[in-house]
């Protein structure tokens, strides 16, 4: 992926999501990276983002999984048609269903690191499980259903006939 | 609950949460009220809280979810023993597990609506299920598993030997 995240190749008109968008200067910008068989992403948390004093709020975390589920879906699928991401057409998804278990608190105050690993690749749809740490212990694990953003999602200017919309 | 939401009766210290903390001046500041036997919050997105043009952030709708969910257990607490909220000792739940189901896209521009209800209480826990709907129309189903904070969780100053921590 030569340095540059999932989230990079994304269209111009489908990169303005809060959580990943890289358009978007009031949102996360969510980077997903490859590593080996895994995708990983890290993410600092601001002060404010805040749940009980001392811990990282909840939405946000689900969030950051939320996220780098659907660009785990999007770095795989290219990797499963051995294509360069940046290559057409593009791949953008969405989620479908999201799966979030709180195992511990997750402190504020340090960057938290996501790892992704493709449970499922069917078709539309791709299957991410994901687990959250901070300092090196798991705090959340999750689940994320990706599907292709449907083609009535997309922007007109935006919409040509290919195979994945 | 006249008048107030019970995300208004959270102890000061319980309050700087990004999801439904007054007191934070970054976050949502979701409120949850009753309505017969079910709560309700409504929250009109920022256009910054975008996913695919047109659409709302899947992770904001996480989070709407979320701390509705926690913000309907404590209100359930207290009428499951016939208190009001603001009488001592109060009620605060974090979110132990999330599940959101996201049946179709949430369209921007519009005030959106989430109604919980209380699937079980049983102890220090509150299983939460909510719809969120835009102009009537159901657009994300979730379930929280909401669980009283622990006490290792709250801030020295609040901790009192009580039986709720």
């Amino acid at each position: 992926m030569s340095g540059k995240a999932v989230q990079d190749f994304y269209p111009p008109d489908l990169s303005h999501c809060y959580g990943c968008g890289r358009l978007n200067e009031h949102g996360y910008q969510i980077k997903t990276y490859w590593d080996g068989d895994e995708t990983v992403a890290r993410f600092t948390p601001q002060p404010y983002h805040i749940s009980i004093p001392g811990y990282v709020y909840g939405g946000l975390l689900a969030s950051l999984i939320d996220c780098h589920g659907t660009g785990t879906a999007a770095a795989a699928s290219y990797r499963a048609e051995g294509r360069e991401p940046g290559s057409e057409p593009p791949f953008r998804f969405v989620t479908a269903a999201l799966r979030v278990d709180y195992l511990k608190p997750t402190p504020l105050g340090m960057t938290l690191e996501i790892r992704g690993r493709v449970l499922e690749i069917k078709g539309r749809k791709v299957v991410v499980s994901a687990e959250l740490s901070a300092g090196g212990v798991v705090c959340v694990r999750g689940e994320v259903v990706a599907v292709q953003v449907p083609g009535m999602m997309i922007p007109a200017q935006n919409t040509k006939p290919d195979p994945h919309y």
